[in-house]
């Protein structure tokens, strides 16, 4: 007997009818045969209204009363998709974070799972029934409810997964999946069938915003196959795994993909080169012109930006043979850019370089494809489109399975679709889908 | 250092603003000097709202699932309103019935409080905190949420301030406490300062819907002292105890009504001999006329109707000597007048009853006080008064501290205001306030 986690984003248990639709799904798959676990998000604009009451009595709340008050939605979304799963014909009990073994350390609001001990859930799906558990939520050793902070029911599900060894954990959200890029910016682009955890987190850090990297990474730590998918559609998504799937599970689940899926995790079928594009239009990027060539300067300046608490993403740094200098460039959110620059210009005498520029807006592309790796050339293809388009380079970092360029905010979009097409990745035909985040 | 309780009524909390004035009324007692423990329930219309959408997905929900749902009311409001005290610049620390200890048997949607183990709530007030707990709601020993039906953040209030030795437990609601008669049938009613528990639970039993039975009772059998009243005027309410007060917390919560309260406690002071009247319109009569006078044939006719499960109010029945038979009458609520009388129909034959009558509107008066033992002549005194007004008397029944008769529903405003009259209850000076029911 197979077991089969799903998890249901915020949208897709919206209000009573996208309630009763999930609980039709459920209930399928239930009665193709197989044990369900569900993990299960707060009602749409439950978080928001929570959020607004809490920020009108108290600008400044005890992150402890927040995390019971954020709590509380789950248990509302668990508790009725329990009834709803119910009215269906099969039997359902809902389980709190703490009911369900969510152990976790004490940092309200982003709080870690420190170990999963889930005897309830093991003991309902043993008797036949349909186990539904709150997301984004567990007990510190306190005895306080904590929640897990963005991301966390993703993450709930994924460490659900991996303490039942299921064998896979779907994430239900309001897209089809991921898809090789933004398809608002390229009408062509197609879903991905077929991605490893490491291709998904290189995608997911530099901008796809469908899957929380935490959970992501749980799942690359633990062998948990994710199936990522719309609760809007009964369209397949995007699997994501290293390993072999168990292939009747695939086979119920995304039917019209299993022989592709299975074959590429079972028998190393050669991965396509280019897995998938991601752009990024978050971050400003900060040029420190003409500083000395002196060892332990970079250090220096790296030191004092970490100190005003902004998090670099991109470096490059060039010596000059000429004058002994160097050029220093580096990435980072945007919001963070004035901090970044008042505290390198508070030390410029120290540091001693000529001139500071701070470009608020910037476009970040990356090709990510774990084919890369045995296949030469990527880089030079990737360059050579963009140069045929007109379109400058401004920063490149690179990573394993990952080519990352930084150009003009305004060339982005273009960027993004020449490198779409160079790479093979456009589909004959588009597909309608809307691409947006999730919720927890 | 004294503690009191507060508890606050889902109408006390119904939105932000509200929810601001209750933190503030808490507030000021805590920097009276005070320890404070508040009970809250839901907020307004949380209840009906999860309710309603229960109602959608499954019109027979799993009773452990709705317990779930309903208890996640009162995390809501528990968490807002410590939010709501702090930024007031108090601490304030909030509880779920399960954190604060509060054990209850397993009977889902009215479970019993088996045991209250307050250690955290204990731990929080010697911290110099406010301690907020949610009401209603608890732990079963199978380590399922459990909520106590109607009345159950009442409950909570009780048993925390049994459990903690409270000075008092103050219930605040709509309305200013309890009155000599519902106000809206008698403009001249005014508050009763001072009740007993035995008293109180005459009059909640006759039908003045502030408090519930199952509180009152709890308080009597545990010596707590209660104050009701409302959240939304600073007046005194009603206190209810049967045994002497802690001087400084009633004048500090009841200043213009202090000495009078602690006087009647403190130093036996004849108590009036009638506390208020109440009246109820909810009730049917059966009438069964010319039952065979043979043993046992009562008891038969009460077990049917206790086979149809409906409960019984009022019985009396009178022998005739004339021809051997007597006639029964009862009393029940409205909704189960058909189903008791088609159940005594179906055995007609085996009785023997002549006839059988539904009268399916009655209604129903009780004179109250617990002066009644030690003065004779109160049931002269309504008599006399209803007979006067003309108002015919269909049945009587009385405990000690009680009468209670039965007139036509046409009759019984006019009945009410005569016996108000007739008792000495008017006051010189109507009060403005509204007469409603409370929440949990």
């Amino acid at each position: 007997m197979s077991l089969i986690v799903q998890k249901f984003g915020g949208s897709s248990v919206a209000d009573v009818d996208a309630m009763r639709r999930v609980a039709k799904r459920v209930v399928e798959t239930k009665r193709a045969g197989h044990d369900v676990v569900v993990v299960v998000s707060a009602m749409g604009d439950t978080t928001d209204e929570l959020l607004d009451m809490a920020a009108e009595l108290n600008p400044n709340p005890s992150p402890r009363e927040m995390d019971l008050l954020m709590s509380s939605g789950e248990r509302i979304s668990m508790s009725l998709l329990a009834m709803a799963i119910e009215a269906q014909g099969e039997r359902a009990h809902a389980f709190t974070g703490r009911q369900a073994g969510m152990h976790t350390d004490t940092r309200f609001g982003k709080a870690s799972i420190v170990g999963v001990v889930p005897e309830r859930i093991v003991q309902c799906v043993r008797d036949g029934a349909v186990a539904i558990v709150a997301g984004f939520q567990g007990l510190s050793d306190n005895d306080d409810v904590t929640t897990l902070g963005r991301g966390g029911s993703d993450t709930t599900a994924v460490a659900l997964a991996a303490a039942l060894r299921a064998d896979v954990c779907e994430i239900y959200t309001d897209v089809d999946g991921l898809f090789t890029a933004d398809p608002r910016v390229v009408p062509s682009a197609r879903r991905i069938f077929n991605l490893t955890a490491e291709e998904t987190l290189e995608l997911a850090a530099q901008g796809a915003k469908i899957l929380h990297l935490r959970a992501v990474e749980y799942a690359r730590r633990h062998k948990v196959a994710l199936h990522v998918r719309s609760s809007f559609s009964d369209k397949d998504g995007t699997w994501i795994a290293d390993h072999a799937v168990n292939p009747a599970i695939v086979r119920l689940l995304a039917p019209t993909i299993a022989d592709q899926i299975i074959a590429s995790k079972e028998d190393s079928v050669e991965a396509p080169i280019i897995s998938g594009i991601a752009h990024d239009r978050s971050q400003s990027k900060i040029t420190l012109v003409g500083v000395p060539d002196r060892p332990g300067l970079a250090s220096r300046i790296f030191a004092i930006v970490a100190a005003a608490d902004v998090n670099i993403d991109m470096i490059v740094q060039n010596v000059s043979v000429r004058d002994n200098s160097t050029d220093i460039s580096f990435t980072l959110p945007s919001g963070d850019g004035q901090a970044a620059l008042e505290a390198l210009e508070a030390v410029a005498a120290e540091i001693g370089y000529k001139e500071i520029f701070l470009t608020e807006e910037i476009g970040k592309l990356s090709v990510v494809g774990a084919g890369m790796r045995s296949h030469p050339g990527v880089s030079a293809k990737l360059f050579g489109a963009l140069s045929d388009a007109g379109i400058n380079i401004e920063m490149i970092s690179t990573s394993e399975i990952r080519i990352s360029v930084v150009t003009a905010l305004s060339d982005l979009d273009e960027a993004v679709r020449v490198a779409h097409t160079a790479f093979d990745l456009d589909s004959a035909e588009a597909e309608a889908i809307v691409y947006g985040g999730t919720g927890r």
